[in-house]
């Protein structure tokens, strides 16, 4: 039994820490969509306009993590575990900004083109993205214990091993058929952002279990 | 004086947290082991079935980390600072992750060969697991000041050197007798994967020398 | 209103943490200017040299830090936030660990030459951690409200944007004009790792914002 939940029972409903970290998911969803729609065009200055909009929310992320960080100092009350806040705040953050360098490297290299298989793991991403998005609004309805929060996690869990599947099968089909290695290195690069975001996502799944499983 | 301390100069003698902790370290033995299985594998099958089986314990070592959070949460007394049983957890976790990583590379790329390096370097991270297992062990006796623990680091460190010595080895010879650049991409990368879980290990070994030095 | 604040208005001058903060933020200026160095010499013995100085620091490094974490341990009270300490003495650790592999890199890998926009990188880590230099020195008066202490942080994140437009610059640069595909790797990961050490310097700029903005 943690002191922190002792004393949210006495809390009155957050009206601090939610609407943070619903705007950090909300940046999320937008950069995620941004990304899949960089792999769309084939215009550099759209190429180069879409990649400063992502710049723009990973910027913001950064704002809000840091109101996060301040809000967690500022207040002994918090709708759930502080550490669990902290480490929340902090993966999305990361997610927003594996997002921003998967696009950066994007436009750096200007691949002749993107594998299929890349497109299939930005669509894994958005999806993930989604589950996240969905379950930090579960958590204002943290106390019922609600079967569909699990589905979120677990969907995220999913998700990443079909990303891992996606991954796999872009890596081997680049080396086995892209004979340009500077190309190759290209695409290997921008393939394995790509799949570190999708760790990210994960990552920020394992969290959000931990979270169900104290609260739920 | 931390009050998790003075906490446990009353607490029973812990059933929780060692249990799992060694669950953990008992995992990064056998990963290591089979990581080392796969690099003397020349059949493609064989090989499968191997990163599958280390894939495995990989998905246990998430589990068993998962219970380390729970039991952390759900229990106010701990055998020792509940931030070190956090931070081991999560860098023996990050630990099987950078093996299992480094035996998907083996399977994506299929390197036409392995440089003797990787081989050396594998033992070496075998050897630090060793020493990471018999320190965990030593954790139950932790009050007794025991010479024998303060070995444990200090092996792992002195392998992390010795394995940083085998690492600029293996890269040096790379660039120099490999001509095939695709081959090279393929074999440094790996390289690069063993010398983070190299690292990893060494991390895990500053954790332990802080909790040794805390407390023996 | 966090109870380490709380504790710190009766804490006498503090003479623990504040002192080995500024001994790591002294070894990054150390080891930055050696990195500098290193660039410029052609001599093969001389960089072996220059690399076993950094390495040294590196080294020096760790073990403060492990005076900080034992030090936190053993003090209830601390000049501020006992996470901020944490974080920013693991963050400094951290950069000049990126440092010190930004170094490894260019004695393992000899490239023929150094990209214009690397030696420029090295001016930016360089002025960054001056910044940083400065802001951990400004802690010692950190309870008067003081526009200059805002000034570093401002200053470190203007940085880590030229920086950004550089590393731009140098990776864009290098897929147009080298053809050396070998050449072109060893470059390109010398060029990553020191973005990724612009990177870590302004991490430390975020953790000297959140303390600023808590005390200052």
């Amino acid at each position: 039994m943690n002191i922190n939940f002792l004393l949210s029972i006495f809390a009155p409903k957050d009206k601090k820490f939610l609407p943070l970290l619903e705007e950090t998911s909300d940046i999320m969803v937008k950069a995620a969509s941004m990304l899949d729609e960089l792999f769309t065009l084939d215009n550099r200055q759209k190429a180069v306009d879409c990649c400063k909009r992502i710049k723009a929310e990973e910027s913001r992320g950064d704002k809000v993590t840091g109101l996060i960080h301040k809000a967690l100092y500022e207040n002994f009350i918090t709708p759930f575990d502080r550490e669990d806040i902290d480490a929340l705040a902090d993966e999305m953050d990361d997610c927003i900004d594996a997002i921003n360098r998967a696009a950066q490297k994007v436009l750096l290299y200007s691949p002749r083109r993107h594998a299929d298989c890349s497109v299939a793991m930005i669509a894994i991403i958005k999806q993930g993205i989604e589950q996240v998005h969905g379950a930090i609004k579960g958590l204002r309805e943290l106390k019922k214990s609600d079967p569909k929060l699990r589905q979120y996690y677990r969907e995220i869990k999913r998700l990443e091993e079909e990303g891992d599947v996606l991954y796999e099968k872009a890596i081997m089909a680049l080396f086995r058929e892209e004979t340009d290695t500077i190309e190759l290195i290209k695409q290997k690069e921008i393939i394995q952002e790509l799949e570190k975001t999708v760790n990210r996502v994960n990552k920020i799944g394992k969290i959000l279990k931990t979270i169900f499983i104290k609260y739920a």
